[in-house]
């Protein structure tokens, strides 16, 4: 079995393509098509909430299936619809699983051991059935995103659930957002380390944990990698230093403001490996913009996110020789 | 409308109790009684699993109702079963505030701020539906767990939630895991502070900002707690004195080995309030202890559980009034 690393690197190889489209839909923000059928097919209800949500997230991989090499579900905006929503969580990412792309849930759970073994059971694993009989999980993903507050024993049953079926995590070091720098920037006394380098230092012993060696050292890809906002591009560049042989998935570019040059910054050198950047709003939203529509139906929307997807394809890739 | 904190207070004092129940159910350990019955009903399925979770959740509500102040539900163990277990999350959730029970969420969740809004509004508030109807979500409950590794953006959403609606948000601080300590204990350069000080000084400094005065002061109550682990016992000493206004929810007790004169240290002194003391697999498991079965037939499992959870309770009561 190849592990999600390597898996990860061939796919990106491939594709030539590291992008990852990100698809977080919010309601009220859908085409008025997929509205429309939705209410007509189940009034207003719940039920025709998760069916919006599912033909939406359905279209939307079809259209950057050809451009992108993951999707990412950010699971808060299907929690949003309970058991609704989860349900169209999974068909989404089973969708996305036939036309041949990883499907990242990005998910941030993290907990004590007990815990968040029955989380990595959840989103990676198998669960038992009334009988015994155990079964995989409805919600399985590729990958999934962590958070790293609780230490060792909270991450630790993640990594063996991802070992053993050739799965990945990606643990939370340095996020996108403004206020990221209140805790993860606090420099800790005596090594002179910020928190997130400490972090990052820590992923890196995971991995040596797992066997992989020193960190999957400068060859293989480990199975655990790094969330690193590219609204930090020094820190993206300090990152691929601290871990030379994990992925780093980048948030941040696009809506959030950073940009192709940014983000590539997290790539090995010279490889054009390495990074996986995300794209959600400037890419499931790009109907929104007039120039993605011009000469189309409001039926062709997703037309326009495809389009979006290859601009950021392309731009990446671009970006990523020129570096 | 009375805000989460003060209505903590009100049900601890009228309850005489500040135990929670944390209903956090295994499959594989649930009552051969209840396993039997959802298999004789829905087969080897899906939906089996779920009604399983359901039926025993429903019982150890209608057990530990007389004893408990409120109940607190682990969701990875529902997010195990998909769509099926977090629709027993939500009746089980419905059917303890039926009872008169407070429900906590223990989610955990955490992320960049429109994301959080996303978590907020699914955990505590409300929803759009496709006509654009906002409607209360589907896992709705009291209060919730949430991580604060993203820092203040990730927070206030959840905050503003909580406060337009009467709801209750607990911030990690401390966590009684072992390795907790690995980032929970740096020292900050420069202060002097451990790094879960700094948070529970954030969660004081988060009070102020959402215009409760100086973290509620020594008189209210904030809508806004924090976890810290009975596990470090006097670290919930200091966190009590940190934190003056704040509930604090203490899991640890019980099955992870702290007692409950370790417990109560995070009450106010003299007053027997401020403490949620967490107790789960030493109440929801009981039937699996031979004392507590004694005369009785296997159906009459949540005698077990009503039993520990009262004795639970007053262990409780006994050590907050000898501290």
């Amino acid at each position: 079995m190849l592990s999600f690393g390597e898996r990860l690197a061939r796919a990106v190889a491939e594709k030539e393509s590291m992008l990852v489209v990100g698809i977080d839909p919010r309601l009220e923000r859908l085409p008025a098509p997929v509205l429309d059928a939705s209410r007509r097919l189940y009034g207003e209800s719940w039920e025709g909430a998760g069916n919006a949500l599912l033909r939406f997230g359905q279209s939307v991989v079809e259209a950057v299936a050809p451009y992108a090499v993951a999707i990412k579900l950010q699971i808060a905006f299907y929690e949003m619809y309970g058991w609704w929503g989860l349900k169209a969580y999974a068909q989404i990412a089973a969708y996305a699983r036939e036309l041949g792309l990883l499907v990242i849930g990005d998910v941030k759970r993290g907990d004590i051991a007990s815990t968040a073994e029955a989380y990595a059971r959840a989103h990676l694993g198998e669960v038992p059935l009334p009988s015994g009989r155990v079964t995989p999980a409805l919600l399985n993903v590729d990958a999934v995103t962590i958070n790293p507050y609780f230490g060792t024993d909270g991450i630790m049953p993640f990594l063996q659930e991802a070992s053993a079926r050739g799965r990945g995590v990606f643990v939370l070091v340095r996020t996108s957002n403004n206020s990221a720098r209140e805790l993860q920037d606090l420099r800790i006394e005596g090594t002179g380390e910020l928190l997130w380098e400490r972090v990052a230092r820590q992923v890196r012993e995971w991995s040596v944990a797992l066997g992989e060696g020193s960190g999957a050292g400068q060859e293989g890809w480990s199975l655990l990698g790094a969330v690193v906002g590219a609204t930090y591009p020094q820190d993206l560049e300090r990152a691929r230093e601290l871990l030379p042989g994990h992925w780093i998935l980048v948030p941040g570019y696009g809506a959030q403001g950073a940009t192709a040059q940014d983000a590539v910054r997290a790539c090995r050198p010279g490889t054009g490996l390495g990074a996986l950047v995300n794209a959600s709003r400037s890419v499931i939203y790009a109907y929104e913009e007039p120039r993605f529509m011009e000469g189309r139906k409001p039926s062709q929307w997703a037309r326009a996110c495809a389009d979006a997807a290859r601009a950021a394809r392309d731009e990446l890739r671009a970006a990523s020789r020129e570096s």
